[in-house]
């Protein structure tokens, strides 16, 4: 049985590559792609890497709207604010919804205004929102699919790509109460060029990306509330975001203080700590002791790289997370949060490993 | 049914990417990696691509010799001169073997000595062995389909990397009797560095290759007697490789000069050609006229981007052929050769389209 | 005894390069740069290398005139066209123009408007713009010096960065009478990102250009002509420019048939050839029989290096150029013009080395 | 007045990098540069960005003792544990050291051992070397250029590359007495790949570092201590470096917890206070607020800049260095150093900006 499926805004990074992971998968037939920007554009044109592989043309959104409504399920890789609009509508057309946009991940919408500058028009749905980060957030996308079972179009608000890597490299740790009660947690993230968007932009210029390091939008990024909403940390996270010369990858690097009246775990308790808390779950691998993740080890894929190292000089543990901001950080999850949701294996389709160079 | 296959010489970058196509493909099982600096080491160990997907470890491949012998098939990804003693080795055993090696490429054993410096040693299955670039030597790999469904071993000797791309830009323009009768044909290909091989070496050493472009090997590299063999050149190629900072991707630009008495054809005109050509070929694109073949829209797959531009005020036409160096241009044309000789279809576990940015 | 300088058009990536070599050169003082779509801005906020090092800030052309018209030497780096305009004005001021544009490289006007698509407006003043390309067109800038040297304001059209590579590659060979009467000269070129400019666009978007080679205008690229003229090669050149994932650096491949009843050069021939040929230059460096050029030895510098090698088998010479476009190619060559025309050293401000690596 | 330059061990990036400021330096001239790996073979052959510009040669240390003896400085690029042994005799022979490696930068000798692995064995010059960090530890650097103006040899520990990075961001900060008396001080840096050293390695190889993010060395990396000590962070430093695809360039990002009953100073105040502590200090540049350091801004260049933001929600200062961790990280910082020493301005032959793209 295979399930008729859209991609809203597939013109950007995030929306054309869940395109290619819908093209390719054995239950989802990917029916409509819309961008208003490119509309008649043949996908092939956009992104030449389609081309010999699939007809498909970018439709506009008002054109495309029939088809839309007849589809099982929606991914929406739209801006954030175009999504509060939507997905009421697409959703009461019986239309299940994907998210891929910040619009539904916050629970709080007083929050959502303080980090996006604008007030929540859809707050009504806020609470039918299942969190799109399946190792972390289990219970609610079990409900969405019990949901979805029962005939009901369902939404899913998928994690953003820093809180991704961060949470599936700090929860084991935090969920196991190793983190102290007070002091900061620190997270230094870096991210490929391909996460600045598809925008031409003196950023994502090539010759002011290439061979520089940066740091941005610190104390100030939108990602901020998310992770300490997952992660339960409220007022305790520093997120400092960073720009490197690559295209797809994403390391999240976390520093937590330990519990005081606990030792530190070693290297092999940390990993078991991890295997325990992942186990069964294809897309998240624990590696070995002595073994740091390496974005380039996930590129391309939907996989997770996570390990953790204690410093007990310090009393502190690094934790580390390795995705594809645009793989497992956005169309590969969002992908993986519909498997759910339809009650598919949650890597059907997404299974493929890395290049391995 | 499917098949038991072995990768002999897995640790280097093309058996390594053989591996990875192999863990994947519908009809191949992947039975056996051999590697003897690698024994004993799995493969998410060397490359950890694989973490969480195989267990599978390198073994070496005096102690693998049982199981190897026991395989359908195996595909030797081994430096040349290596491949002269196991090739008949495991034909004697009734293996197929797919060659990705130079060992029995070359017709002419004395060809062979000459750019490869030592004799050949395994002459007689010169005759027997099928060119393995199946665009353009379709015959061969056809009788070896037929041979091996008579129950034979075969052995297929897999074009190299350069004269994949570049036979494949400029063989309809020559097989359709559009180029002179004298005159060079130039061939300047540019290479990323997995092209240079696992070893690292100052030329391999990232800060001697970012950032960097440069000739290498004028007038003496081994690929140019393929390519004038696949073409018909003999005499006439100016074959200038180059490196440049990427790691996967190999663009070749053939200029050809026009045979006298004959209309430049107009850029629609080639393209027709080249459609035609191609046609039925689910491996091959044909660019659209006005559009030219990006590497990164192959990288990582099997697929072949190919395009020709006419210059009627120099009577010359420049062909471009992209490919992946590791995927069509070695293991995946290696598959693509074995899925023809095994009678699957020719991109059975090779129909994978490229991250589209 | 210093001059007083000024950068039309600083904003760009070849402007401003122009304007980080005058602020460190010790016969000229950077006065004025300009910029309109910069005015106001100080140059270490829109390019923060200069930061600590400058308060210049870039200037709106109209309100810079008077100190414009007061500078002795104008370096214009604006699109063409702008230049026809520009440098009459400047002239009749009695400043020196030291044009980057293309505006005054060819001699012939209907050239001009072949390629560039627009009229010649100022076609008085190509018969004194001296071609700005010193080891190669020695004699029209000796003329400007004499001509400046007598206290007329003077006009120097420096050569584009692919004619540039290609003719100090290859200049001795032709000029020594070794090219053939009749073939094609191909020249396959790779540039760096950097050539293709500031704006941002999708071409110069990272996720674009990394990870990518790509051919582009083949057959049409406005320098060709510009190269034809240089080397006397009107209607034999295909010209096929390339780009690749660096920021600065620019290698030219050149092949060429060798006259016929000569015996083809030895490699250690052809460098004593061009040793003669580029004797008493000291920007130009002839490399060792045996060594070829590399781009990021001369990145970041007005250095370029040359080397050819004899093909015998097919009676070709391949001759390959490196420099750094926005270097030799384009600001650096700019720079030492004007050291020519003002009776300086021509390496004045230019003798800084490549970082090793 | 120029004095007499050696550089020990100068086939290495930082030693060769050393040689490259050396030559074109105004005050020193470079007459001895050593390699036992490379010995015989001229600077352009090893490195050519030197064609054409010197005939300098390698040399044999042991060859070479005679000219050692007689310079008036040595750069000392050698790996740790050699400068134990050529530092007092270089001392004894009245020949100032400057030195790069780490065995003289850790004042107490157990610590280096703990670190280091090895015992230290010239423990009696340890007070009396001056620690190489020109604006956060100047009075050592004065003490030790009035000793050389009295006629004696003395020695310089230059800083590490993520030590001089981190100390410049940090500094202001904690000497004003802004960092809380009890947390950590959490350090995640990232480095190009040039500071993985010369050896070519898995770790170096293009194919390993391109397209990749790794942290390394957990808790583990040799520049701990020294930035504890530097900073007076005894136990409290967690310091996680990384690794990105870039080749020179080295970002520190530093969080610190504000002392508690002390308002978090706003960006405007952290940037006077920057500015007030590098006041008079030509290669240290504080951004303006609102602008953060980026590592191509510096590349090729002994500069250094450094911004700090203020995080009021968490009570924390995220503050960022970038240097080029071979310049102001190695070979800069060591002349910057010799500068001082010798009582020559202390940006003598280093002033060069980086090129602006």
């Amino acid at each position: 049985m295979t399930y008729k499926a859209a991609v809203v805004g597939a013109a950007g990074f995030a929306g054309i590559e869940c395109a290619r992971l819908l093209l390719a998968h054995p239950s989802f037939d990917l029916a409509v792609v819309t961008s208003d920007a490119l509309a008649g554009t043949p996908l092939a044109k956009a992104y030449p890497a389609f081309a010999g592989a699939t007809d498909l043309a970018f439709r506009a959104n008002d054109e495309a709207q029939a088809d839309l409504a007849s589809c099982d399920v929606a991914f929406l890789a739209v801006p954030h604010t175009a999504s509060l609009g939507l997905t009421p509508q697409l959703m009461a057309q019986g239309v299940t919804v994907i998210d891929l946009s910040a619009d539904f991940r916050l629970r709080d919408p007083v929050v959502y205004e303080q980090w996006y500058g604008v007030p929540h028009t859809a707050t009504d749905l806020l609470a039918r929102a299942a969190f799109g980060l399946p190792e972390v957030a289990a219970d609610q996308l079990a409900c969405a699919a019990a949901d979805h079972a029962a005939g009901n179009a369902v939404l899913v608000a998928c994690a953003g790509c820093y809180p991704t890597a961060t949470s599936l490299a700090a929860a084991p740790l935090i969920r196991e109460g190793l983190l102290a009660t007070a002091g900061a947690v620190v997270v230094d993230a870096v991210s490929g060029v391909t996460g600045a968007g598809k925008k031409a932009t003196e950023r994502t210029h090539f010759c002011f990306a290439d061979e520089n390091l940066e740091a941005y939008g610190v104390g100030t990024h939108r990602h901020t509330p998310e992770i300490e909403q997952i992660l339960g940390l409220e007022g305790r996270l520093v997120f400092t975001p960073h720009l490197a010369p690559l295209n797809r990858g994403l390391l999240s690097t976390v520093t937590l203080p330990v519990v005081a009246g606990t030792a530190v775990p070693s290297a092999e308790e940390l990993t078991a700590l991890y295997e325990s808390f992942y186990a069964g779950r294809p897309l998240v691998t624990v590696l070995p002791a002595g073994q740091l993740p390496r974005t380039d080890s996930v590129a391309g894929t939907c996989r997770a790289h996570v390990a953790a190292v204690p410093d007990a000089r310090t009393r502190s543990i690094v934790a580390v997370g390795a995705i594809d901001n645009l793989g497992k950080g956005a169309a590969g999850q969002a992908v993986q949060c519909a498997n759910i949701v339809f009650g598919l294996p949650e890597d059907a389709g997404l299974a493929a490993v890395a290049v391995p160079v």
